[in-house]
């Protein structure tokens, strides 16, 4: 099992995401491909002093795509990217997976155009594990699609429901997220929703609200990428104004921050459960292929995690389980977009 | 300045709300009228040693709305309810606002039955505050308005703008809730929304990400009711979240728990920084009179917060400003509903 990983993008840059590969290829058995310029990327192996080889191979691209660019116009441009190539690996059969920290839209674009979609799938999208009080749930969509119909939530459901299955979650419980727990509530989009998934195959549980989605009782939350998007970023501007607000009042006395030494390793452990690198990155559902996209400030461990992820969605054979129940719900023509 | 009071709604029962509005007449000079069963809330009075008089009137209603009833059919079957009764109360002049904790869409239903819509309104909706960094932003809409066109987003910044002119916002700054910075960026409404608010006269500042809303650097957000009401939600169980999972990890040594002890106060100032219940309700703007919802949960001085608010909305004129506002802003006829 061979993996890319662009190994320019992201903002800690080349050093960290070889960290991480580095960390992935002494764990397990996987191979990592090295994607990038690779004058920098064999300069960073050997700064850690190690050699290149089958298990750790560097591919060279000369090009790489900036935070600040437009993502269509870069992946149309920039032929010789290294996300593009990363990709191109895959569309080769040369890796079985893509994993990239760099420009999200970026690595969207260039999955897409490299390997297209999965057959049936009317819109790609990225899942997102969020943390809960229990088991972490999927969030699908969490940005890829803003507009969206009611097949195209019935179609996330099923291939989030897929990709949870690499968690040992079979047949997870869907829920469907609105501001009411009744059928009959939420904006036009779930109102309509809401029956196709009552009467799909899938474990649908019913509507769930913004509240109880930490509870962790279900597995798989269904909404559109506008929404999902949304959810994440309050998500994280929350958690992280939380931590300064009590920072804020921790320093006010010094028993509190006296008290703060005692209790650090229970903040550290709550770091832990709600941090983002633990779950490895989004993967990027309905293409006919694997790809993560992770965060920018991704480190080591979160690339690491991140190629395990993709590894274990090629072994889990995620796609052809979504391919199999996509097929088991046809949709009508003038729907297929 | 007389309030009413719907004393029958929320999940603490009369006792708590009477304590709200005794605190509210004792602090200040409004006078409130407890609407509600004239038995329950006469001992509640005898019970706590006040005696009745104009400064703290019951007015009889023989029945309440339920949590679990249908807003719609609720009002209209009950006619003798006590959210009914204290709207109407602000519909004849007899009192300028009223404040319930109770069944909230019953209370927007009844609001907007007794009251109706203020001139030029398309659709009145909940605004709300939402704590962050610095000063407290207000989000609206929170919950009434699930499917929006664009000249409802535009008219919700204008009322929003004028309910933060109670807390001496001058010309506050409007950021407009979606998933990327740029002008281009968000659902077809959002695309849309923008310009119009781009060529008013607020002073729009562009778009937000949900992330950034915590910053403080915005004085109003706004959103449809379906994307509010999910954010509120969310964040809701993520506090509620976040302190359940840093208690389970402090409670796993002795040594965090003793801490815990020391950084308790901090906490508490948290906590408090981010209640509810100390922004003292949610506003029901773009009605003709002056309403307010409370969470169901609310304690005495959410009640009293909120009836210290009403007063504000009164004296402020903030449907003056919102009637004016609106006015020159013409809506086209068919857009109109």
């Amino acid at each position: 099992m061979r993996i890319a990983l662009d190994a320019m993008g992201g903002d800690r840059g080349p050093e960290e995401l070889v960290s991480g590969a580095l960390l992935a290829v002494r764990d397990t058995d996987v191979e990592v491909a090295l994607v990038g310029d690779e004058t920098v990327l064999r300069s960073v192996l050997r700064g850690k002093g190690v050699a290149e080889g089958p298990r750790l191979a560097v591919v060279h691209a000369s090009q790489i795509v900036e935070m600040s660019e437009n993502a269509v116009d870069a992946i149309r441009k920039k032929k010789d990217s290294s996300v593009l190539v990363a990709c191109d690996l895959v569309a080769r059969g040369e890796t079985a997976a893509v994993v990239s920290a760099g420009h999200s839209g970026a690595t969207l674009a260039a999955a897409m155009r490299k390997l297209g979609r999965l057959e049936g799938v009317s819109r790609p999208g990225l899942a997102s594990f969020f943390p809960t009080l229990k088991k972490p749930v999927v969030l699908m969509d969490i940005g890829g699609n803003v507009d969206c119909r009611p097949h195209h939530l019935l179609q996330f459901a099923i291939m989030a429901a897929a990709f949870s299955s690499i968690h040992q979650r079979e047949n997870p419980r869907i829920g469907l997220l609105t501001i009411g727990e009744e059928a009959g509530k939420g904006n036009a989009l779930i109102r309509e929703t809401y029956p196709l998934l009552a009467k799909s195959s899938l474990n649908f549980i019913g509507n769930i609200e913004g509240r109880d989605i930490f509870q962790g009782d279900v597995d798989v939350v269904v909404c559109d990428g506008f929404v999902g998007n949304v959810c994440l970023k309050i998500s994280e501007g929350l958690a992280e104004a939380a931590m300064r607000m009590i920072g804020d009042e921790i320093r006010e006395s010094l028993w509190t921050k006296l008290g703060y030494l005692l209790v650090k390793p229970a903040f550290r452990a709550f770091k832990k459960r709600v941090d983002y690198s633990e779950y490895g990155g989004a993967p990027i559902l309905g293409i006919d292929g694997v790809g993560l996209v992770c965060h920018g400030k991704s480190d080591a461990v979160a690339i690491k995690n991140a190629i395990l992820v993709a590894n274990k969605m090629v072994t889990g054979g995620v796609n052809e389980r979504i391919r199999r129940e996509i097929s088991g719900v046809p949709v009508s023509e003038t729907d297929d977009e």
